[in-house]
């Protein structure tokens, strides 16, 4: 739950909070007995960690292991279980579309099916991405009535189909049945006002079966998770905040378009993200900016690549210091421990820093020490409230 | 949130709870590097604190500074976010007017304007009580169509107005624009059926300037936080209790009478407060006592005053002792930081004796053991609750 009265109470003022994402940060013991938090060597985050205050978030509610979306929407201050954001737009977002308001975005997976339609390969033998993107820009010769698609390639068998049009919703079945030895499934409607969207997905399939007829491997496609941009109040609506958001990766960005943040030029690494903050600085009262590395050494299972991903983002710390932010957290949008090579539904460390965050005098920045700091543990979307509260940027709740 | 089936659960018992609230009672390190509470010389309270548990409160939301309406319903048990006591009613309770079943109050201030009616000093140079009090009183001679008003004295610059009348309800905008170089502003209904409230308002607003016309600095009044009393369930009703109220400052004796307390005379000290207590001892099984001076010397920003403040409620503390409550629970209803000179959101510290609560062990009531102990941090609200289960007054929930 979100506090439902914080625009009431929210007030704009020249101090700066600076959201800091190491995402996947949250890890996990391996056989050494120390996490990769434990393992790094990170002198500024030590020293810093001494100088703030430390808890624990949960992204969504005890237990739940979060997506990417979920975690940061709760991050930017959102209670993720009313903003869903489903796989088509998140596969959308992370190739860097941009979703028009009334789009419909699904995830596509090339596959194969043999001459009485029955599938007998979901992903059509990971067909390397020189071959499918061709293919993928083939489907945009569908032809659909009162609407259109636009495909775009992504990775290897998949791709992303956007559909356009008046009167397209979303609550609608997959295609895909998930499971080999079956037919490509008819897509339904599933609430009132959605008949439109699956009868253009069903148009859409059989045409795909049609372009695709000849090929070997690829010869038909698979869609699922249709889905619109979820209708967020934007952060300057909700909480009064000027917001950037600085990232190098385009899911990332388009998250943050999600909730109105300006989208500043991230560059390709963290170091170019660095340098925009610096370039931007005076602009904006509200920073994300958002370090990829961690969650992906995580999710490869990588242990000491995570020790290092954390000890270079430790490296970095001093540059965002220096710019003497009113308010700093440090934070991951979920859990990514290296032996489970995935997300997971640990708590995810926080550090708060600011002249009134209080010092727990802790002096690492761990799991196990951030589960003995002030803060406790928290929902992930009252760290937005937290950083707004010590920048003096809310007023008191009643008389 | 509470807990929605605590009435089907409570059972009244002859165990006696005791809620001893020391107003504001969290602080902040200063210079020393230590908080109010870290600083004051408190031996009775470091020897119950190592004999009870001890946690942290959040009143409202985690980040959220509340006012003392909220931090005290949530003391009593009712979640803060549901029953909002607006800035009218809580004039009204601090001036010690009963507000009855259907009245309206709000908060006036005596300004002045120029000729063409535009406001030249929102608090009419700060007129003191002696000049503005005869000015109050004035204005009862305010006729309206189908309701009447009573005009009280406050402080300095302030008022406060009560509307009674059929059909009078408090959904309507201030005529205090809040800034000087305007003129006041009409009142208007916010919702449907607040017309008649804001008609009222308006013809106060006329006669208010024909009645003050001839003075030179307050000769006009502005209102504002229009509002009724909450529709509140007495504590009877909620919890079984049978609660009473000790309070020498008549804003906790109206907060309390909201919740349907017995109102106790409290006299003018602490000291008499405590004589209460004593004398009515057998007849409640529920006694909340208010401790004031720890907030005034947090919010004046004297930060030794409020040490001195602590010290003084610790000498206090053997004579509640000496009573032998079942449970004790002392708390603050928010946290007053010398050195914010105002209500913060910091966590508030919470102390639960009882012959079940276990004993943390921790040596000293402060803000940072507090953090460490067994309670965790919890919401305000259901400190109530653990009140109770303590004092053996909840049955099991669910077969």
């Amino acid at each position: 739950m979100s506090f439902p009265y914080i625009t009431e109470i929210a007030q704009q003022t020249p101090t700066k909070i600076v959201l800091l994402v190491a995402d996947g940060l949250g890890g996990f013991p391996n056989e050494s007995g120390k996490s990769e938090l434990e393992t790094a060597k990170t002198p500024h985050l030590d020293t810093l960690a001494a100088e703030s205050a430390l808890g624990l978030t949960i992204p969504a509610y005890p237990g739940i292991t979060v997506g990417s979306g979920a975690g940061h929407l709760a991050l930017f201050g959102y209670d993720p279980l009313k903003y869903l954001i489903k796989r088509g737009v998140m596969e959308a977002l992370g190739t860097g579309i941009e979703l028009d308001k009334g789009d419909v975005a699904a995830r596509g997976n090339f596959c194969t099916v043999d001459a009485s339609g029955t599938i007998t390969d979901r992903r059509a033998g990971r067909i390397p991405t020189e071959e499918s993107a061709p293919l993928a820009e083939r489907l945009n010769a569908a032809k659909l009535d009162g609407a259109k698609v636009k495909v775009y390639p992504v990775k290897d068998h998949r791709f992303v189909a956007v559909f356009s049009g008046e009167g397209l919703l979303d609550e609608v079945s997959d295609s895909d049945p998930q499971r080999e030895g079956k037919p490509p499934l008819e897509v339904r409607a599933l609430a009132p006002g959605s008949e439109k969207m699956a009868k253009v997905a069903n148009q859409f399939s059989k045409q795909v079966r049609e372009l695709l007829a000849k090929e070997k491997r690829a010869n038909m496609g698979l869609v699922r998770g249709f889905s619109m941009m979820p209708k967020v109040p934007s952060m300057a609506e909700q909480f009064l905040l000027n917001p950037a958001c600085i990232s190098a990766y385009p899911m990332y960005r388009g998250l943050s378009r999600i909730v109105g943040m300006k989208i500043l030029n991230g560059g390709n690494s963290f170091r170019e993200e660095l340098a925009a903050l610096k370039r931007h600085w005076a602009e904006h009262d509200f920073f994300f900016i958002h370090y990829k590395y961690t969650d992906s050494a995580g999710e490869d299972g990588d242990f000491a690549r995570k020790v290092k991903m954390i000890e270079e983002f430790d490296a970095y710390l001093p540059e965002v210091l220096a710019l003497k932010p009113d308010v700093l957290v440090i934070t991951g949008d979920h859990s990514t421990p290296s032996v489970l090579k995935a997300h997971s539904w640990h708590p995810v460390p926080i550090l708060l820093h600011g002249k009134y965050s209080g010092k727990d005098g802790i002096a690492k920045f761990t799991e196990r020490n951030c589960a003995k700091g002030s803060l406790g543990q928290f929902p992930g979307s009252a760290s937005l409230v937290l950083a707004m509260a010590n920048a003096f940027k809310l007023n008191k709740f009643g008389a």
